[in-house]
């Protein structure tokens, strides 16, 4: 059976940040949600270009080399692989990832941030 | 440089339906965003599965074998590859697609619906 996922629902799911949950698969890739504030850690996926899709709050994405991305609800970034970048927000902010399912969420660095790749909701 | 897509804007610069438009590019796949009116054709994708997200209107996809999935803005669907399925609406509807660069809108049927995998808005 193909069912629906509502997006509200599922953020209303959980609570914690920087810890992407899984909520739909395609073509070798996740549809991620997560909840972000404050900021995260410098990195890059060296193989994986990643999508970030803000439903709710701003989200700032420093990237090296070029001036920030800001994004407000509606709005998207891809961030092609092997670029470093560095999401930072003002308050908590819901998001959408698409990105390759071996997608590491500090990508090249590995710290106590990093989470597992494949937590589904 | 990398720049963000605002999904409104993007939605404010054609009128046409049935007609996907490229937004990004990403792993092998499009962000597609397209207007959908009426009733489409009943087709399958061999080798893609397709997301559909759908930001304004109500969406119903028909789906083969199974109860149509009804869809309101903030909500999504991801129909794997392989499987029978035609979207209808009552009144317009904007929807953003995520599926590879290969997929053809009217998947295994050619048609006068049929139009080009890549143009970019």
């Amino acid at each position: 059976m193909i069912s629906k996922v509502n997006l509200s629902e599922k953020f209303a799911q959980f609570d914690d940040t920087w810890s992407p949950k899984v909520v739909g698969e395609l073509n070798e890739a996740y549809v991620k949600v997560a909840k972000l504030e404050g900021e995260f850690v410098w990195h890059r996926h060296d193989r994986e270009d990643e999508l970030f899709l803000v439903m709710a709050g701003h989200l700032t994405i420093r990237i090296a080399d070029q001036p920030d991305v800001e994004l407000d609800p509606g709005e998207f970034v891809i961030i092609p692989r092997g670029v470093e970048h560095m999401p930072v927000t003002d308050g908590v902010v819901h998001v959408v990832l698409m990105e390759p399912k071996t997608t590491v969420n500090t990508g090249n660095v590995v710290n106590d941030r990093t989470v597992p790749t494949d937590q589904w909701l």
